[in-house]
């Protein structure tokens, strides 16, 4: 179903994504279709949450600069142009609807959290970075990206990773001030 | 024209917000309104822009840390529930539309990130913060913002504001780290 899904939304845009079409691509009965997933936007969540998982593994390298780097360039490589066409949905769907926007958080945007946080906690505990600063990170990370994604601030390229990863993780070869 | 728009937005919500209301109570010809304003976006984003400059005043007090507070302060304060609103239906109208995306960004968001942007240059002229962090400053306060505002990530008050001082400024009673 998410594969259909993720098909469909490659070949003709997110508008002609119907549940209709997802059912007769994946070869399930709409009945099956519906139970698990109640709306469209469900099946978005979740086909982009797994491709997520897929195309940007968690590295675990010993550095927080080499892990952070690593998970940023596969952040920026996996955004082509139907991951962009969905996040966008998204995004216009939660910024409509209170009830949409928690849904999206707790089954999409907490995925890329919770990953993010995983790594930076390692961080943590080599002493690479302070335990308020992590949390702050998280947001950072993810706040910058929906807010260029949305607002066309700028691109989401590797200048972009390298700008957070100096940031979060201070310069090559100095570890990032403890203090700061 | 943009303050009648702003009492039909409090009054009725966006949704009643329309080309003919606003024209009928600011008293002026749709002819007129059309011209100035092509399409309700550009009501919408002028009306808060403007409101914008006059609640969020920008500080000058000699200090980093007391300007970004005050900012912030006026920025969580001025969030009330028809700005909420209308910010809410500029982020679903960006997300949805390139071309809408660039207008609201040139328009309004803009406007927020100037301000900002001069006050974060006294700091960079005073050596309270380096100018490469006070240009990242700029995008983490607004990307923040949009952010807890789309996504429902966490509440935009006095909290929030006092972590981003920690975060941009230091802590009182020392300066910011200049390596950092």
């Amino acid at each position: 179903v998410l594969r259909a899904a993720w098909d469909i939304a490659s070949e003709v845009g997110a508008g002609g994504l119907h549940m209709e079409a997802i059912a007769r691509r994946a070869g399930v009965s709409k009945e099956t279709l519906y139970r698990w997933w109640p709306t469209k936007t469900e099946v978005v969540l979740d086909a982009l949450a797994a491709r997520g998982t897929r195309t940007i593994p968690l590295p675990d390298t010993g550095s927080l600069r080499e892990d952070l780097q690593q998970f940023l360039h596969s952040t920026v490589d996996s955004a082509d142009g139907t991951t962009t066409h969905l996040l966008h949905a998204l995004a216009a769907a939660s910024a409509s609807d209170r009830g949409t926007a928690i849904l999206v958080r707790d089954r999409f945007v907490e995925t890329g959290r919770s990953a993010l946080r995983a790594l930076l906690r390692r961080g943590v505990a080599r002493g690479e970075i302070t335990s308020r600063r992590a949390e702050l990170a998280v947001d950072f990370v993810f706040a910058s990206f929906w807010y260029r994604l949305i607002f066309e601030i700028g691109a989401l390229d590797y200048e972009w990773a390298e700008s957070i990863v100096l940031e979060i993780a201070g310069a090559a070869g100095r570890a990032a001030d403890p203090e700061a």
